[in-house]
């Protein structure tokens, strides 16, 4: 099974509103939260990634999802399993780590508590909560036909980077750093919740580009047009053979993508516009290729098809 | 290491003032906030716990923190790690009974979000949070000389339980209940947080009723006087030869234990008071003994002692 058929029994059993966003929002509480875990050997490997790399990763990667929905973040809670052989200054490190994320913005997030216990492997749990007040909060499912399509920065330099670490290699080091360093776009969404005067649809790019498109397409029952061209990536990514594929689908750059009304003023990159339809059409120089959500799904990473993993 | 020592060594790194007591209280926004995981192997094993028993436990043992705030239930998040090889019938049974916990509370708590992805063990790491609102939010370093002990039900049940399942065995039936399946205590919680006029100080006995009373006296300066024919359990537990080192030590009740003010009216079990001073006076039929917090500590089980693991 993948994990979105798992997503889906735990919707129908739970029959939650709150689930298919990065974020639930609690309007009653004003706040959104979102929970995400790095897991060892599925999301990272202690061979490449140093205690304190990792430490600010995982909070980088729930902060972006706060991003995502367009709230402040404000405080995270930290639930951390390990290995009784692990060392206290394995702990001191990723805790630096931490702290060295929350401090990124400001004001700076609160760790907020948590808990710490035993256990085969590495397995951290973030929880984050951000303010909604004063901020329109994003949907994936709010993108309709006419609205632009616009993104934070590039794209599959993570992936590429990721390349390089399994691969042994450790030059172009930005794309390492991509990887193994990356930071949630605040800002970006910040900008959008606190102007915009619409409906929209945002989410980070955790699982890539077009995972990203496609869940904002089919949420919203619409379909997606992106020019190719129009990305924004680093040139130095064409070294790799498949650059194309590592921009498209390649996850972890944590931009974040947004739907929005075409009269919204942004200086962000547009890359294409919603229409109506189903899928994506990805528009080259030379060609326009149309894809349904299944057919990005069956290219993408899946944590539970073992041989993919780390 | 002691689990105690790395949440010093966070402590140290994070500077924050949240950290201490069993949830975390945001005033600001006017919540509370907690979060805590069961490892496979390590909480638990899955020789003798069903799936939905553990759904239910995972959430439950979440509301006790929530409950021991006074602080009104109101949302969760779920993150959960599962092995490839574990079948959707697993995840449907799980949050069957986390939805049952959910549904034990009017208004009911509601299951938010969360993720779920790959590992080598099951991981359950739940965070839940709940309104502060028009609530007394209790802290361990509130209870002053004067007030007296209260205790919301029995004591020794889980871990008789435990001992129960650890050695094959499957009666009393009454014992592996409260073990597999505990109630958070949140209508004690409540009715002590919507009436009060002072500061209190409540944990859950997540951990044994002798870690909790040490921590409040600890965090809260002062000294705890307990007596032990007060506290309230099964007297079946006396079958079991260490019967009392049960009902003192025995962790997973999740009961509530709170210090209030003398003239605190309430029907609940008095089991002893607070004095100036530091450390516990057991007082029993025929002798007192006196217990500083390294003596409590050094009986109690820690996670990272792999040989006291299930």
């Amino acid at each position: 099974m993948k994990e979105k058929d798992f997503i889906t029994i735990i919707k129908q059993i739970t029959n939650s509103k709150y689930i298919g966003d990065d974020c639930a929002y609690l309007k009653e509480m004003g706040i959104v939260i979102t929970q995400d875990s790095l897991v060892e050997g599925v999301h990272f490997s202690l061979d490449y990634i140093t205690p304190e790399q990792l430490g600010y990763k995982s909070v980088m990667v729930n902060l972006s999802d706060i991003a995502a929905s367009g709230a402040e973040p404000k405080y995270i809670t930290v639930s951390l399993s390990m290995p009784a052989c692990i060392e206290s200054k394995f702990v001191e490190k990723l805790y630096t780590g931490m702290q060295k994320a929350c401090r990124q913005y400001n004001p700076q997030v609160k760790i907020a508590g948590g808990d710490i216990t035993g256990g085969d492997k590495v397995f951290i749990s973030i929880c984050a909560i951000g303010s909604a007040i004063n901020r329109r909060i994003s949907s994936r499912k709010n993108a309709k036909p006419g609205y632009k399509i616009i993104v934070s920065g590039n794209h599959g330099s993570s992936a590429a980077g990721l390349y390089l670490l399994l691969n042994g290699k450790n030059t172009p080091e930005k794309f390492i750093k991509s990887h193994l360093e990356p930071k949630a776009q605040i800002f970006f969404g910040e900008k959008i919740a606190e102007t915009i005067m619409q409906d929209y649809a945002m989410m980070d790019t955790s699982d890539g580009l077009m995972d990203t498109l496609s869940a904002i397409a089919y949420e919203s029952g619409v379909s997606v047009e992106v020019d190719f061209d129009k990305i924004p990536y680093d040139k130095d990514i064409k070294q790799f053979e498949n650059w194309q594929d590592l921009i498209l689908y390649g996850g972890e750059d944590y931009q974040l993508i947004a739907a929005v009304p075409q009269d919204f003023e942004t200086s962000a990159a547009v890359i294409g516009k919603i229409k109506k339809g189903s899928g994506i059409d990805i528009i080259t120089a030379d060609k326009k290729i149309h894809l349904e959500k299944t057919d990005i799904e069956n290219k993408l990473f899946n944590h539970f098809d073992t041989e993919k993993n780390i």
